[in-house]
């Protein structure tokens, strides 16, 4: 075991058991095409490393896209110390330690060393196919575009999911309007075209094997059907370019959402709501370093579309840790509202802990998504869902000790549910690949 | 002990003390001319295991009532596994196992058992009796609504409580004032009228016992003193079934409220807040789980109602968990708010121990309610109060340890405040029985 | 040891270890020039002991400042058991057994032992002294009014603060305007002249060794820049005593408090934020004991402040404990949001131990305040801030156990930093002394 194991006996063999099955992965931004990096840049490069330097003092400019890959590695390293109290950084050293061979810190004193053991950029496929196997995985979801053409891969590993955000709020630019065009192959200019080019979309992603659409939503975001004659009118606007006042946009994004939602019922595919993040909260950032939450949001702006799509199965994930408690309830009473891993800046041990346990004590364990790991390389969702299952061990471990006619085989079956067949019953594979 | 206990010595020293003690329930739905169940459909009926299994996957028409009981209940066992992991799947547990002598998990091959060990159609009373004996119950609180003519039961074990929802809630609907005609005997057409009424049923209540009155208030209501003429016009429209457009509504609701906290005020009774539920969030749940919650709500909308009634204690429930500690900083300063128990979606032991650790550490020991069960059948009170006092024994367990000064009597003492001294003190016996 | 220790062998020791430590305390409101109480009365008349009691149901006159002291500590004696429960009990009966040598509970019984215990009416500093060399105390920081002249004391040990409070709120009331024109020796009547007043009163602090400013705000404000015409219009009848509507209001508040933020980044002087207390809440309460909070707040509110001002630093306390997660996503991504201690409502162990798993796991240790003790007496600091060094020895012991790498030096840099190292960088010694 790489990290610190859990606390005691019953966790610690939960967490053995847990540590040789399969890894389900049900969301991330991994490209198929490099799903792996081949320079320590594009793992010290994640947003959290980047973003947590420059919040404890980093200078943005130290690791701007146009430096040498190595010298931005280097800059990074000289403030990892100031860091290595986090979860992140525990990511990294067990990354550096399962994949790279490396022992010891991340420091000054090892930065060449390390650069030299990630260093795959003349391994090719073998590399992908190495962490791959290290880490037990079975299958990761992406993260496309709706203009992605979905070639290229084997789409039973890396199955394509439809990222939507683009469509409900960026449609009022010219260049979203164009590439949908594009990948419908349609004269899109009004709300019929419109439709007909999204079915177009869906249909594709479907024939391809995608088994989610997702969104992620900003907190002021309530959906609502559209008011029909406004929302054609405004989508109107939109498709030609043509200035939107703030009605407008609200009326494009509210009626894109809500016709999506519209197709997920007929596509059967379920719709991953993201809920919560202010963009560009603090524009100076370094990229992916700059998006915040407002934590007044309530899954109470979302019952009218957990009541109308009775069909659509709704797997929630919310960005303020304090919101967790509701998307627990709303997973207790509406049979189409999922509870879907730990998001974000709610994806930190002690938060994942105390929510995890409201779920276990609360929620039908059939009806919940253990965990994803959002990561955009392979080699950090060995690391993230290590640090879930070991916090699954113990609250598990806890619950057993607990609950009278719970046992370690009672703990498990939960474990397996949540980890492994929930996601691939709940993300069906509805269509060809 | 029928279900898994505390974690050390000291903690399992206290669970054993507090389970010789009598429970004094504050707050219940016990019909008191049919406490206990004589169908096992009556404790298998309880909204949780319906919405959980409903929510599962279970169709609301497998529970409908219009279905034979054994039927509902063949039905809702093919779901239970679903929803095993849960604490209430655990109360249901401890039910069969301590009254019904049932081991062993509830499945379909139990079904036929159980249901024949739960058939109390033939034991009358007895039964009653026997349940409260195992129970060790001293006092239950029960849930009035204000045209019970409260007769017809022993009134020291079965305590009245002036339920008021209807009166400020549905007042614009001509059914119920024609039952406040009935119930006062007076003719209600006016405020002087109402004000007459309203006062006749708070003597009738505490004439036969009543020690609370209780409400229960939506998120977005806020308590103040109505402006006198307006209400008495929407007041007016109200009681002679006019229309109210929402303004007279917000009116009626608002000085309705008011006047009862003055009576509160007069005839002594505490005045039950349980601030929260948004009533049918999801209508095509099955009965009792259509009621979700708003997490936007703040005890600071209540404070010119607990200024203005120094006099009147208000125990108060608050729905979404994370609202908890605004309730422990609210009964810190304010003499007259007193935290009562742990409500609904807040009855979960993760949140009731974080709430728990807070309420020790911050309130003063001699206006904390422990725990109130809630429960539509007597069956219920027993595993809901023994999952509390199991939590309470851990809790004061870690107190002792870390705690200079703080014994096991010290702890002992905690716990028969909360449980006993402080709900039989807080509400006391005010009128005749 | 004094209190309850930490629940293993680890804690214990790290907790050991950081007994040993000088204590810097970047927050409180001593005076300076009676650092200690000479009277129990000074003691027990901290709002803690007056509010709970009250809140228990003693009389607010019981502790009337206009009672003689021996007779309001009587009073007050009478109450104490009912709130032995609490944390702040904890502090007062570390203070009697620590400085004042009384072993015991504190009741009718010993209420005369413990007054002639804490007479020190005439030890003059030499109990100044005492208190001050037991508690290991480094430095502790002030709360001065714009005014106060900060003058006959040691600037060295008692570092001023600059609280601008009544700058901003209080601008309308005639009395602030007279002492702004005092301690500025200047003629105010526009926003000229009194953007001069405030730069030398910035530079008097600065020269007299101020290492903060400070402000607490209501959680309905909204930092923003000012509309630079109607901000100068209301300041100038703010300044010359004219009626103020709530609009001018809004204004004053708002631009007087930009303003503040520019001279923290002329100066270089942090400005601690302290978000969220709603001023007199509870009017009848005991001095003291009359504000609380409105959980809907956000951090959201103030991007632009911190985006604006990046060379500032704001050390943060929010009041409302369920806002605590905020607190640490927002010092997680801007560089200048540093999160300081645990304020008042939120100063209680159960929620300092989740707020604090939460920063150890996911902000750079270089960026936290750990513990300020808000004391207005010297003899506060050594419990309170023995609470959290508990608290933070169980917290590193628990990450020691589950971080791979972390060992017990580690958890101790950590510590240090936090309570020792961070606080003297992130409030440097700008000016003189």
């Amino acid at each position: 075991m790489k990290s610190g194991g859990p606390k005691n006996k019953l966790a610690d063999d939960l967490y053995q058991e847990m540590q040789a099955w399969p890894i389900f992965d049900a969301h991330s931004h991994i490209d198929p095409h490099r799903p792996t990096s081949r320079h320590f840049d594009e793992i010290l490069g994640y947003h959290y490393y980047t973003e947590l330097a420059h919040s404890a003092g980093m200078p943005a400019e130290l690791v701007s896209p146009t430096l040498p890959k190595n010298e931005r590695v280097r800059n990074l390293f000289k403030y990892l110390d100031r860091l290595d109290n986090t979860v992140q950084y525990e990511w990294l050293s067990e990354i550096t330690q399962t994949f790279l061979g490396h022992e010891g810190p991340l420091d000054l004193a090892s930065v060449d060393a390390v650069l030299a053991q990630a260093d795959h950029s003349h391994d090719g496929q073998a590399w992908d196919e190495k962490v791959w196997e290290t880490t037990k995985l079975e299958a990761v979801f992406l993260t496309n575009e709706f203009d992605d053409p979905l070639e290229g891969w084997n789409r039973t590993r890396y199955v394509p999911c439809l990222r939507t955000d683009d469509l409900v709020l960026k449609l009022h630019e010219p260049a979203t309007v164009e590439r949908l065009k594009k990948a419908s192959k349609m004269d899109v200019v009004d709300e019929k075209s419109f439709r007909m080019a999204v079915a177009a979309i869906f249909a594709h992603f479907v024939r391809c094997g995608a088994r989610a659409c997702a969104i992620s939503l900003p907190n002021d975001f309530v959906p609502r059907p559209a008011t029909p004659k406004r929302a054609a009118y405004s989508l109107r606007r939109a498709l030609h370019g043509l200035d939107l006042n703030s009605d407008d946009r609200e009326e494009v994004r509210t009626c894109v959402f809500w016709m999506l939602a519209e197709f997920c019922a007929e596509f059967r595919l379920p719709f991953d709501l993201m809920i919560g993040p202010t963009r560009n909260s603090y524009p100076a950032g370094v990229a992916g370093g700059r998006d915040l939450f407002d934590r007044r949001v309530s899954l109470a702006a979302y019952h009218s579309l957990f009541n109308h799509f009775p069909n659509v199965t709704f797997p929630v994930s919310t960005l303020s840790p304090d919101a967790a408690p509701e998307l627990v309830a709303h997973a207790w009473i509406f049979p189409n509202v999922v509870p879907n891993g730990h998001w974000w800046y709610s994806n930190i041990p002690t938060y994942i802990e105390q929510d995890l346990r409201a779920r276990v004590q609360a929620v039908p364990k059939t009806k919940q998504i253990g965990y994803y790991s959002d990561a955009y390389k392979l080699e950090f969702i060995l690391p993230k869902f290590n640090m879930y299952r070991r916090i699954l061990a113990e609250v598990l471990a806890d619950e057993v000790a607990r609950k009278a006619g719970w046992t370690e085989t009672s703990a498990l079956e939960f474990a397996r549910l949540v980890l492994i067949e929930n996601p691939k019953r709940i993300f069906p594979a509805v269509g060809g690949v």
